[in-house]
């Protein structure tokens, strides 16, 4: 759960962080941007900011901004009817980022959220700087974290269809409840 | 045809106005910049710059430039198999772009290249400015020239298949052959 205003001071600081990387984007878009705390009401600790340039029924391209030591839960995306599921591409332009999937356990930089063990269960380290990218392929479980400046990055992907997204962390709700 | 040093110097000053445009790219991807001169030997009138950063067997992200008034010929991405055809969405990065789709004739501030009249055939214009964007079904025939500027933009798309491509004008070939 957010309140109007944190939603409001999220979004408009998400879309001064998009610009001050070098991605132009129209006033529109900038009140666009989605702020997601998973349901999980700490939004600075585990959280998103998220713009949607395309979404058809085929690809998707977002902008994702995350704050200083962010966290977007760990999920994946699962096969949904003929859909194998969401192939995601993410490609770093600004920041550091922290990024988990399946492998050898080499966490190191980064860090689990605060009696959170059991929502992070993938811990192979990959740290991707800017211009650097990765391909996840469609069932993969992965959650990644900005390092101590913010972050922001392209993900170029099929169809996304974000409310069927799988996550480890049971109290996870996708989508944002904002109190009036 | 092209020479090799024709290729090269295209494919550094596409790199130059990617970057010129805020892109960052990494020089690795800068000497990747395809420059297609579509077979027909006269790049600056009728060719392109791609770089594609993303090409897996579900989606494709490019960056494609054009030199002042340089033109992409007409052409099509047709159904392959089971695929319906290429969806793709443009967005313009920098400069201005003249966008031709099937309609209303409304061709004003471009210009079809001299003697070529039977080789683009829809004339609808749209200008294309920074930050708009445009998403075609596939099938849908169309053809874009920059303005008096370069032109930088993104192609995000399902899987490209660029080799299948239709053109109108046949005597194009789609793979630029290069002169020793």
């Amino acid at each position: 759960m957010l309140t109007r205003e944190e939603y409001a001071v999220a979004q408009s600081r998400a879309a001064s962080l998009i610009r001050e990387s070098g991605i132009s984007i129209t006033d529109k878009e900038a009140e666009k941007v989605e702020v997601a705390d998973f349901g999980l009401s700490q939004l600075d600790i585990e959280g998103a900011q998220i713009l949607t340039l395309v979404a058809t029924d085929r690809i998707a391209v977002k902008i994702i901004v995350l704050f200083p030591n962010q966290t977007i839960p760990e999920h994946w995306h699962p096969r949904v009817g003929e859909d194998p599921g969401k192939e995601e591409t993410v490609r770093i332009i600004s920041g550091r980022v922290r990024f988990y999937i399946p492998g050898d356990e080499s966490m190191s930089e980064g860090f689990i959220p605060d009696g959170k063990e059991d929502a992070y269960t993938v811990r192979h380290e990959l740290i991707l700087r800017p211009d650097e990218q990765i391909t996840l392929q469609p069932g993969t479980k992965h959650w990644f974290q900005a390092g101590k400046e913010f972050a922001v990055m392209y993900s170029f992907s099929t169809v996304a269809r974000d409310v069927l997204d799988c996550f480890t962390d049971p109290h996870i709700e996708r989508v944002t409840d904002i109190q009036e």
